[in-house]
């Protein structure tokens, strides 16, 4: 029997397969699939997505965020965790944390031999923005002023 | 070899064993261990709990937030999720959400034979106030006025 609201089977949902990023980082993500299980159960004040990446597929560009917590919790695989602190494999049951404003970017990487399964958490803040980390990466997102678009650092469009 | 920040394994976090509840609804929720894994990662604008339930136990009283969107994921073992739906058994890998300000009170029971592991996240509001929704719960949690404090329905301290 299927579960009804406000329960659910995150594996119910379509997955979302695309990827905000322009070319060539999108290409370093796909395939991946996100289930945007904070939307479809109403919430606005966090969002909570479970999101599966395929071997060799990094999870987004090293990169923190100006506004909003996030927090990742691994559900099934193992990924390797980039940030200032070096690289730390996290398998099943593993998360990490990145507060509002702090400046150590960070990535997961599966390197392993099969998708990788984890959850992500935030809040919600309008006036977040996400700075990017390695320097081969060109890459900005900006908000308020232009919500959600990428451009690169010298804030040409791409 | 153990994980750096702002990587953390929770189960190397020692628990919180207590519950704020006076009795006699303190003892429908003991032995419960919670890991304040957002705390410990230095997260402030969301928390995050990985809490382990013993059988025959209750996460909380039913009950619904006033400015807190509350998420529950279900780790490991079987809860009931109990709702203006009615029950609805949950096991590993699925979930649910309650939005802040829907006043469909909600509890986790577990009814199994062992232990049920599961995550709570949620947005962190000072305003945020907690209403009890089954009769024979006397309890309300008052914020901001009496923060963190609870009270019988009529506003009596216990």
């Amino acid at each position: 029997m299927s579960l009804q609201p406000p329960a659910l089977d995150p594996k119910s949902l379509a997955p979302y397969t695309g990827c905000g990023y322009p070319e060539p980082y999108r290409a370093r993500v796909l395939p991946r699939e996100v289930r945007r299980v904070g939307d479809a159960l109403g919430l606005t004040r966090i969002g909570i997505n479970v999101t599966t990446l395929a071997p060799g597929r990094e999870s987004s560009m090293r990169h923190w965020h100006t506004h909003e917590d996030e927090f990742v919790y691994v559900l099934e695989g193992e990924l390797l965790l980039r940030t200032d602190a070096g690289e730390q494999p996290l398998t099943a049951g593993m998360c990490a944390g990145f507060p509002a404003g702090s400046r150590d970017g960070h990535q997961l990487v599966n390197r392993g031999a099969r998708p990788a399964l984890y959850m992500v958490v935030s809040n919600r803040d309008p006036e977040d923005m996400a700075h990017y980390s390695d320097a081969d990466v060109d890459l900005m997102w900006n908000a308020p002023h232009a919500r959600g678009r990428m451009t690169r650092r010298d804030g040409t469009p791409y």
